[in-house]
């Protein structure tokens, strides 16, 4: 059985910067005359599109790169790296990479398990830094010392979306920390709002629609419901309107504003047992999966013809030539998606950093003129 | 049962000019916050996107204009009246109107239906008119009459694309007169290209696809196989990639071009007298309906929650308010958009008219050289 072909997803593989790119190039073969095909290789022969992450990084790269032309100083990501785990080192060093490419500061800090907290507080109270990225896990995924970490990280300078806030914010559909101004975008976690710019580049979102409806009549199925990307982006799709079917060894549940999305955030409503993945694929449009682990990949013959096929999980949950007989579109991988949404974050908690300053004057100016 | 509930339509209802704008204006409600709902009637309370025929045609008819610019001459559309339909009167009149409003020149000719063959072999010579349409009926639906008199439009002057060779070319999707310098695109008939720039509007043919696989994906359910819009319909729609169930009094049939449309151009399944209309709705994500009558409607409790609804007939075949708690998008008519394609239409021949004469002069040229 399908649903049982993939283990629990921990939350250690949900790291924004913990899905790679393929190593090649993939293409697609646009619908050609008959004669072109009796030319063509049997393999060749398929009309999905392949999608790489870096051709739909680049809309962001350039709306970061535009922002970052109207700042003063150059912003400063700090990453804490407090594990000996050498496939995080290897992300910690990507993401400086990245960074510096795109024109903000990076500085990794090596610290102990014990001092990771006097670090981040004083992180916190350092104008200099402007955003703050802790690489997990530090502590065993059995112990809930990573959520209390999480919690440490201070709301304007929480690049990845992980303190309550935000993430109460993301579950509510609430977008906006400054109601009724609406001025300051929450932050949403970086790679379900990768995903959702991956949806936004393939056009699954429909912009004729209004915006947080653009998902209205789309089926998706998640495969992956941890707490730091398979749940949290459940929320956000149907948050938009789609009918979200989230798979994990725990079963389905079904996330949906109800019909005609008259609600205004999402229910879950959790399906019979009886109800699996191989339920779900056949009715999706859309099918996303994040599972970490070689050997589970997603049945292809259960998809439906002309889905759109999203993998984000760092091994390769489709098999590569079977979703390309059968999906409309295929998307290998998202990290480079994730990178540029973690520098949107970044560009974002400046410009909120920014207004926040402007109304604390305001606020101070005021105090003067009263006192 | 739905799929008894309507007649076999005629082809007489099919005529590009004999769908009428809704006299009322339907609004939209965009998401609001809960505290709006309890402002706003229930009525209101609807996420569905009521687009009208007017707003689509709108770029059509910016994209004609331009053409238009470009021309040394207005160009002139005949339009031959032999029957006495008071309605047919109505919808010449329309089209006229239309026509002059947006830079053509109209000629109605209303002639007996003994001079409706000679008058049409005039026009085909009479080097001053561009393009020539017909008003059918003529003849009753049972004589096949008609049929013989579309066959007299010279192929270059065939606005509404019934001669054969057009009507083959889309059967068979062969998109231009002239390859392989494909330079001269073949006429599409209005009503259905009106359907399919209806569709284009709505985002449901998908960009990010190879131009013809852009449906690729979709399920969309044709409700009427005349032989002037219902069955044209369906074989444009799986052209481009969709999988379509055609329904009409006769039974339901699905065109598609196969799974991973490998396929060049569609073929057509007749499905099983006990797969009916009930079986295509919850499955499709577009919904089509063009059933002559006032008495028929769409059961809207079978369309599927968030599903796009366009209608093409003249009469209203989705029953307004119930039809916006379901659809995520819905197309009350098409008319504004069918007349835009047919101006599309007339100045695409002028265009085909005018390479050819290149093409002739061409050919003369080298035949005094030779000689």
């Amino acid at each position: 059985m399908c649903s049982t072909n993939f283990r629990k997803t921990p939350s250690a593989s949900a790291s924004p910067l913990q899905t790679r790119e393929p190593a090649t190039a993939h293409t697609s073969i646009a619908r050609q005359p008959p004669n072109f095909y009796a030319m063509a290789t049997p393999a060749a022969r398929t009309n999905c599109k392949v999608i790489l992450a870096g051709t739909i990084a680049k809309g962001l790269l350039a709306e970061v790169a535009d922002g970052l032309s109207k700042l003063a100083e150059k912003p400063k990501l700090v990453g804490f790296l407090a594990n000996e785990d050498p496939a995080a080192h290897m992300y910690a060093d990507w993401s400086a990479k990245t960074c510096r490419e795109n024109g903000f500061d990076f500085d990794l800090r090596v610290v102990s398990k014990a001092d990771i907290e006097e670090s981040i507080l004083s992180a916190n109270n350092d104008p200099t830094i402007h955003g703050i990225i802790v690489y997990y896990p530090i502590y065993p995924a059995t112990s809930r010392q990573d959520s209390y970490i999480q919690q440490l990280v201070s709301l304007s300078k929480d690049v990845e979306g992980l303190t309550h806030r935000y993430v109460f914010n993301m579950y509510q559909n609430i977008r906006f920390l400054d109601p009724p101004k609406n001025e300051q975008k929450s932050i949403l976690p970086c790679t379900p709002l990768a995903v959702v710019k991956v949806l936004e580049y393939l056009q699954i979102y429909n912009s004729i629609l209004p915006y947080g409806n653009r998902l209205f009549g789309k089926t998706i199925t998640v495969i992956n419901r941890s707490e730091v990307v398979g749940r949290p982006l459940a929320a956000l799709l149907a948050n938009d309107g789609a009918k979200v079917y989230s798979v994990d060894l725990d079963g389905v549940q079904m996330f949906t504003r109800g019909q005609g999305i008259t609600k205004y955030h999402h229910e879950v409503h959790p399906q019979d047992p009886s109800f699996k993945l191989e339920n779900c694929l056949p009715l999706s449009d859309v099918v996303i999966s994040g599972v970490p682990g070689k050997t589970y990949k997603v049945d292809t013959n259960l998809i439906r013809d002309g889905a759109v096929c999203i993998n984000f999980s760092s091994d390769k949950n489709f098999d590569s030539d079977a979703v390309k007989q059968k999906a409309s579109i295929y998307v290998p991988a998202i990290g480079k998606v994730t990178i540029a949404v973690l520098l949107r974050n970044l560009l974002r908690l400046v410009q909120n950093q920014k207004a926040s300053a402007v109304v604390a004057a305001d606020q101070e100016v005021a105090g003067q003129r009263e006192g």
